[in-house]
């Protein structure tokens, strides 16, 4: 019905892949027996291990157990160890275990019983000759537990090859243009393989290769991140899974002893909210000024009103002016500003919606350019986010004399 | 790969079974013809509609139109039309339109296209005698627009019958207490259906009746959605599926002639941002402020050194004084303040980590409240937005007068 988002499939996908087994299909279905059999059938035809989640609760639409018995011409016993652990379990909780709990120690003849530490319904896994299943309970908290415990090293043992990967995530670079300028090394790769995810303002590369172990996979991981970050010079911010632009911003200032502060006008404080995300950024974040109005960015940032009178407040001047004033209001080297028209009113000929100007200082030096982003008003913001996270970084690396002049989106 | 949660799954199986069109199967596949063309067979033979997401942008690995159209036995050609739109669009955005971005102009013969406001990629939709398949654009922000002007009316005309639906959406009252609330109601409904769903500090209920035509369908949903309004009084916030927290308070404001500012320590921003996120918001959004330090809360706020001496920055007292500056240093009738303590580190057994304090003042009165979270810094950040929101809400409306006393979260 839709009222619950599958994070198990992506979850699953990701620790299989580490594992070295490759999930070419998911699929979702609902409990009803027909179509939960074909459903295993088909799976099964197709691959050597299925992993099953959800389905083994109490109630009376918890079929899994019982189609998959099925399937395998198994018998269901009713494991008395598995309730003798239910009575416990709720006598610990203090509520009485009703009749239907005692479902969940139906198991089928001859499977391995894998323990829940937290919740009731125990996984369960059946080999069949060559087919490999593993029933796991739906709840998150249950079910990624569970899969380390008990599924994990056997997939491990089974896959007999490991899956090394490496990201390498670049800003500031249109997607179709970041493909280009490797389209040489894209074209033809079997072992490591390089995938393309577009974000905002972002491309992220991931570059995989199997190999029989850890090192041997690296082994050929490396070199292939070695040239792209070669080829992406300064635009490339991190190879790491999980370090994020505004990550990547905060390490810099760190390491330099900076404290970096924004302007915001169109963004409404999204800038700054994104450098909030990193755990520690009271290191080198301080406070920022969200100017929505003219009257605003004069008292708050000593922007020039005669500048506003003359080029108004979506232009270079006044970006740049903010800037400075944001700077010069607080006790940060780096300062990043942003005004723009995010739509969907307020656009004339001359300043179109979309039109989006950046500045950002670092001590004495500042930079500032022009976008024309083509999306709605929540896409143009955060468009404009990703773009001054970018220059930020950009800037403070071009004030250190690393030469970074990729044009921006 | 994992690195993706799918998302659009489970907006499209809310969707189609709003529309009466019943979801049995989701599959995931990868970009390879081979099981692309499988999975869309299978998918065919048990559906008379198939909605496939993602595979229609500019890269080598964007297979889906080329699968679908082989399949169908349908040349594809590459639309002129098409083709003008994305030159203009990266016109706009002034960078250069790659040879490979004209990919996403190849349309299969005979189908219809589907315009894209949000991106480059359009939309397909093919009809062949008794099979309807629609290919959308994968990012959710480009997606989503498309199936509702698109594919929403075609699918209702499909399935025969209306299904008309509306939001009640309750801002402050838990979950479980909510549903208690109206318990009796939720049993035993059938038609119209009454749905929760949780979100972040809210609760929204879509009831949704079927008929032959909306007057009939609506004549169902309403005196429910009456009853709904009258149990939980001036905690339902809005009734249409589109308006957020951040309209219903821009709203409020706008219609009492109020600006409203921000004073945001653990939140860097965001409440700021959300507030911004409504267009037109600058009719009563001038200017906020994100103060992280002590010495950004004394400097820019007022707040006394000798509270945050005493009481310390995350404190019933520093909310208050934090609140009342935002006011004074703006010229707001509305400030929301928050501080707390995100996590994952700061926390001490006094203050541990999930402490926030959200103060709220309206022209000369002032409240204040402490909130216990739960979660990691993201979810305890986005719990603490919106539970400003909805106090700012419920406390313009207790200066008004309406009584207001439910306990919040």
């Amino acid at each position: 019905m839709g009222n619950i988002v599958n994070t198990n499939a992506a979850y699953l996908a990701a620790r299989c892949a580490d594992l070295g087994a490759v999930c070419y299909f998911q699929t979702v279905v609902g409990d009803n027996p027909g179509r939960l059999e074909s459903t295993l059938n088909l799976a099964l035809s197709r691959a050597d291990a299925v992993i099953l989640t959800g389905g083994l609760g109490p109630t009376q639409d918890d079929l899994t157990k019982q189609t998959v018995a099925k399937l395998f011409g198994r018998e269901i016993y009713r494991d008395e160890a598995t309730c003798e652990a239910l009575r416990a379990y709720f006598k610990r909780r203090g509520i009485a275990c009703t009749e239907n709990n005692f479902r969940q120690a139906d198991i089928p003849e001859g499977a391995e019983i894998l323990p829940n530490h937290n919740g009731t319904a125990p996984g369960i896994y059946i080999f069949d000759e060559t087919k490999h299943v593993f029933l796991l309970p739906g709840p998150p908290n249950e079910m990624k537990p569970m899969f380390e415990e008990s599924v994990a090293p056997k997939l491990s043992a089974l896959s007999g090859e490991v899956i090394y990967s490496r990201m390498v995530k670049v800003c500031g670079i249109p997607e179709s243009t970041a493909e280009t300028m490797i389209s040489d090394i894209l074209e033809g790769q079997t072992n490591p393989t390089i995938a393309p995810y577009a974000k905002l303002g972002e491309v992220h590369f991931r570059v995989s290769a199997k190999a029989c172990d850890e090192e041997a996979a690296s082994a050929l991981v490396l070199p292939v991140v070695e040239e792209l970050k070669k080829r992406f010079g300064a635009a490339v911010y991190s190879t790491q899974e999980n370090e994020e632009l505004e990550d990547a911003v905060i390490a810099l200032c760190k390491e330099r002893g900076y404290r970096i502060t924004t302007a915001e006008s169109c963004t409404g404080g999204l800038i700054s909210a994104r450098l909030v995300n990193v755990s520690g950024a009271s290191a080198c974040f301080d406070r920022s000024f969200v100017t929505y109005t003219n009257e605003a960015k004069i008292e708050e940032l000593g922007v020039s009103p005669e500048t506003l009178d003359r080029v108004g407040a979506v232009s270079e001047e006044t970006a740049l002016e903010m800037a400075v004033g944001a700077q010069k209001h607080s006790k940060a080297e780096v300062a990043v500003a942003v005004t723009g028209i995010a739509g969907p009113t307020g656009g004339t000929p001359e300043k179109p919606v979309g039109l989006v100007y950046v500045a950002c200082a670092v001590k004495e030096r500042v930079w500032v350019r022009k976008y024309q982003f083509g999306g709605n008003r929540a896409k143009n913001r955060e468009n404009t986010v990703t773009v001054a996270l970018a220059m930020a970084r950009n800037c403070i690396l071009e004030y250190d004399g690393v030469i970074y002049h990729q044009e921006m989106i």
